[in-house]
């Protein structure tokens, strides 16, 4: 390819509305362009590096034994109205009325649509398991789409639906996608880690995401470099270590002036914040009163209180406050009013010297101890696990990083296939619910995360396996002939190796060519510059390392060869 | 891939609401399920013949120059306002809001979304021409899908479009856009013919549809065997030879009881239909009467008479014809009632001697001559074409048909550019619109129309391009070692020579198996029976031949990886 021809609109500026590093860069360079909100055109070099990635997804699926297909976007409301799931979905799902008043939606996904299709032609245990998958666009009708490819309202998703007649057919499944899914990371070089997203109501590994490690990452998530253990850390459960607070045992109470927060408090008794103990003072989902208590130093989780508290659980409001006689930055489990529950987190249950608010304005209390000084209505897994709390499996300080959500797999069981009648005679002759299990990769999502973690302040790096093309050429003089020629020599021999290689031959100076190239970040360039030619050589520069060096014109086709080749994956 | 894997369900009966073969087919064949009026579920089978259409499709997209992108499906509908298109599209466009109450259409083909892709990027005639191009799920709401995938709701087509900054550069991308699509149909062993299909205002070959030929093919089509002209019987414009009608050059009025059809009169007088004029009475857009008068065999042709009679012309009701004086099957051109404007057939004029009506109940005349016995308002081309009429080229006899449109191509003009404002400087310093042309390949209709092509009494009859596997291994024993152990061998020996191989190996009756494989109808079938493998043999079918032929095991692997090769395209 010709960048002379190539549709690849480079931009001088970084775009005003891109936060993100991928946004950012696939728009500078040329790669992609919005439509309206939430809604891109891959440019041309940006879809040869899609295809890349779907290549990449489909060759790892096949060879875990999933079959590909291709179900239609448009799907009957009516088949989602037997899942249950279309009031549940809310306005993020797309829905419009066929031109006879028939309603449809855009799938998000597809569990529906595949449960109708297998529900009448699978029907016997000897068929099972099968796993479909297909790579399509979907729709989100995201309230505020942003970051690019990261959140927008149409994206590139495979997703896979496997029917198993029993539990353990469906964990043989669900491994196998586990495992195609950490390939397909790998040979993108996406850094990924399998993350527990869910442990809830049907307990043990029924769900794991795939998190690539970004900064710039929507969820946050801890891991532990000992034993490999990660989780989103809201879904992450571990038992915090708290240290005993100041004092010798007794319940003191202590004059704090002023001192409302932890941070002032810590400080004040000269001890660490995890000494310390922080109360909340919430309304639970049914309308009553509690306060909750937990290390100085954590937080208290949205999505755990949720389990405890109910859905629709807050904070007080300061009226609240004081219709209950409890003071901002005083509260504490000590002399609490009547008819307020009291729950605590997990990690301070052993603790025996609290140092708290004393329900009273400026004084708090030190040594303060469950049991003796206060009832505990309800101990609770309450915080959200960080950087630096043992690890559940091996008890190893936790990492904690920030990660973009590039593929799930779930267990779905019976849910879908109970709901839509989807049945199989098993072995004892008798009908039961296809289980089923789903996976998805988000892939124009991991096209952001590949850019996300191969960057810098120069442009794009691609890795080889997902560049648009591997090799660029870059003549600075394409219309001497001298250079013109060494120039075709190199190409043919590149192709004639079967590498990708695009032909900078654009009539612009070599410190735009150079800048470009950077910016749109093929692995290799081969730069023929004059001084060069005139002694056999050209220059070869890894895109990542920097590194120049002079190759003779006779072995850069080989040596080039040679590198793109290992790096291929 | 095993087929005791494979999702392929397979029926043994014929579908009930499957007209064309290609429907039945791929229904029967367990490669394609509707989920809904006008979509359709490709299954693995179907979906690596999709995939393989496209692959080529691509492959002579790129070899044209052309470059491939993905713009989204959804479009925002205020493009569709700029260029005027989303009133004229009528309720086929699927239309809807968005969460926040911004319009969006389903693209059914995307000038609009390209050319705002452009239109602030493509700015000097240095860097066009530019041929961008697409393949994805379009959407047309039709009224009433049906013909399986020949007429669906949600389709896969490959749409491009070209940019060019003069109308030279645009006639040379239409022209190697022509020469790609006629690549195209060959190597998906497509019989198709290249049709003009609108010679109407521009003038010129400024459309062309390629029309696959197909007894269930929707549009009718003339073509020369002789010079290879050829065009859709509509747009079809030659000069339709006439006999003169019958008698001694005087006007004669003939009793003609009961008489009101062509066939019974041109029998009356011994004559053929040719000899015999055919009179309409319609009302035309503007509410006036007009008689139109056609050769006795010919037909009024709706969209021509459209461009004479306007659009909304029709014929007229009983009351009307009385109301005008006309006696319906005795019209003519002689006596013709007064405020009736007379348009007769070009092909008439030098017609000195008419079979026509008297306009009086059971009477005709013979010898009418225009200008002596009646005066015509206007000559106009008002005929469909048929087999038997002259080529308007070469004059000799043209051939009908009937043909499945798979792909057209368009010169557009400046019709978006200017609508929307895409404009580029010119080498002379000037602002111009972008010179635009849209070039369109039905992929999922052209999986349709292969079928059609090739299939026989037994099933779907795959030419090896496009067939979803090359070869069928079928082992009738597969439980037994011996016949495993040659299977495996030959399947082994197929792979390493890149052939690609379903193996049969379900536990059925071999009856069962050769009826299954012909219905799938993959091009080679290898089959391994007790019989010869006892000597040393393997039954090789071609199934578009029928033809069969043992093969010693230790050469079938060579002959078939032979034979496939040969055949791929």
């Amino acid at each position: 390819m010709y960048m002379s021809k190539l549709y690849a609109p480079t931009l001088k500026e970084d775009p005003a509305d891109a936060e993100l590093a991928s946004h950012r860069l696939l728009l500078r360079a040329g790669m992609i362009r919005k439509e309206a909100a939430g809604l891109y055109s891959y440019l041309p070099l940006a879809w040869r590096s899609i295809r890349k990635i779907e290549n990449i997804v489909r060759d790892e699926m096949d060879a875990a034994g999933a079959q590909e297909l291709m179900m239609p976007i448009m799907v009957d409301a009516e088949l989602w109205r037997e899942s249950g799931r279309i009031d549940a979905y809310g306005k993020e799902l797309v829905r419009f009325d066929d031109r006879h008043g028939r309603e449809f939606v855009l799938g998000p996904t597809h569990e529906e649509t595949v449960t109708a299709l297998v529900r009448n032609e699978l029907r016997s245990y000897k068929q099972l398991p099968v796993n479909l998958y297909h790579i399509q666009d979907k729709f989100r009708d995201e309230f505020r789409p942003r970051f690019g490819l990261m959140r927008g309202r149409e994206f590139i998703m495979k997703d896979a639906y496997s029917f198993s007649a029993t539990q353990e057919s469906l964990q043989e499944e669900y491994d196998k996608m586990k495992q195609a899914y950490a390939n397909i990371c790998e040979r993108c070089y996406i850094k990924a880690l399998p993350v527990v997203a869910d442990s809830g109501e049907i307990g043990g590994d029924t769900s794991v995401e795939y998190m690539a490690l970004a900064d710039a990452g929507e969820a946050s998530l801890v891991y532990c470099d000992e034993c490999g253990f990660a989780a989103d850390d809201e879904a992450a459960s571990t038992k915090v270590v708290v240290t005993e607070g100041p004092g010798d045992g007794t319940l003191t109470k202590v004059e704090t002036p002023g001192m409302g927060t932890i941070e002032a408090v810590a400080k004040f008794f000269g001890f660490p914040e995890n000494g310390t103990r922080k109360s909340l003072a919430l309304i639970d989902a049914e309308g009553k009163p509690v306060v909750a208590i937990v290390p100085g130093d954590h937080e208290l989780n949205d999505c755990k209180a949720e389990h405890v508290f109910g859905k629709g659980y807050r904070m007080m409001t300061d009226e609240e406050l004081q219709a209950n006689g409890l003071h901002k930055g005083f509260i504490g489990p000590v002399n609490l009013p009547e008819g307020i529950r009291l729950v605590c987190d997990e990690s301070l249950r052993e603790s025996k010297q609290w140092a708290c608010g004393a329900n009273e304005v400026d004084y708090h209390f030190t040594g303060a101890c469950p049991e003796c000084d206060f009832t505990v209505d309800e101990w609770a897994d309450l915080v959200t696990v960080v950087a630096g709390d043992p690890c559940p499996h091996c008890g190893k300080p936790l990492s904690a990083a920030r990660g973009i959500e590039v593929s799930q797999v779930f267990q779905l069981g019976t849910k879908y296939s109970e709901a839509m009648g989807a049945t199989f005679m098993d072995e004892d002759g008798k009908e039961k619910p296809l289980i089923m299990g789903c996976y998805g990769v988000g892939v124009s999502r991991s096209l952001a995360a590949v850019v996300e973690q191969h960057n810098d302040e120069h442009g794009i790096v691609w890795p080889v396996s997902v560049a648009p093309y591997e090799v660029a050429v870059i003549p600075l003089d394409p219309k001497k002939e001298e250079c013109a020629t060494v120039c075709e020599q190199i190409v043919d021999g590149l192709c004639a190796e079967g590498i990708e290689v695009v032909v900078d031959d654009r009539d612009e100076r070599p410190g735009f060519k150079f800048a470009d190239n950077d910016l749109m970040g093929f692995p290799y360039q081969v730069v023929l510059g004059k001084r060069g030619l005139k002694n056999g050589t050209v220059e070869l520069k890894d895109r990542a390392t920097g590194e120049r060096e002079d190759v003779a014109i006779d072995e850069v086709v080989a040596k080039v060869a040679e590198l793109v080749k290992a790096a291929r994956r």
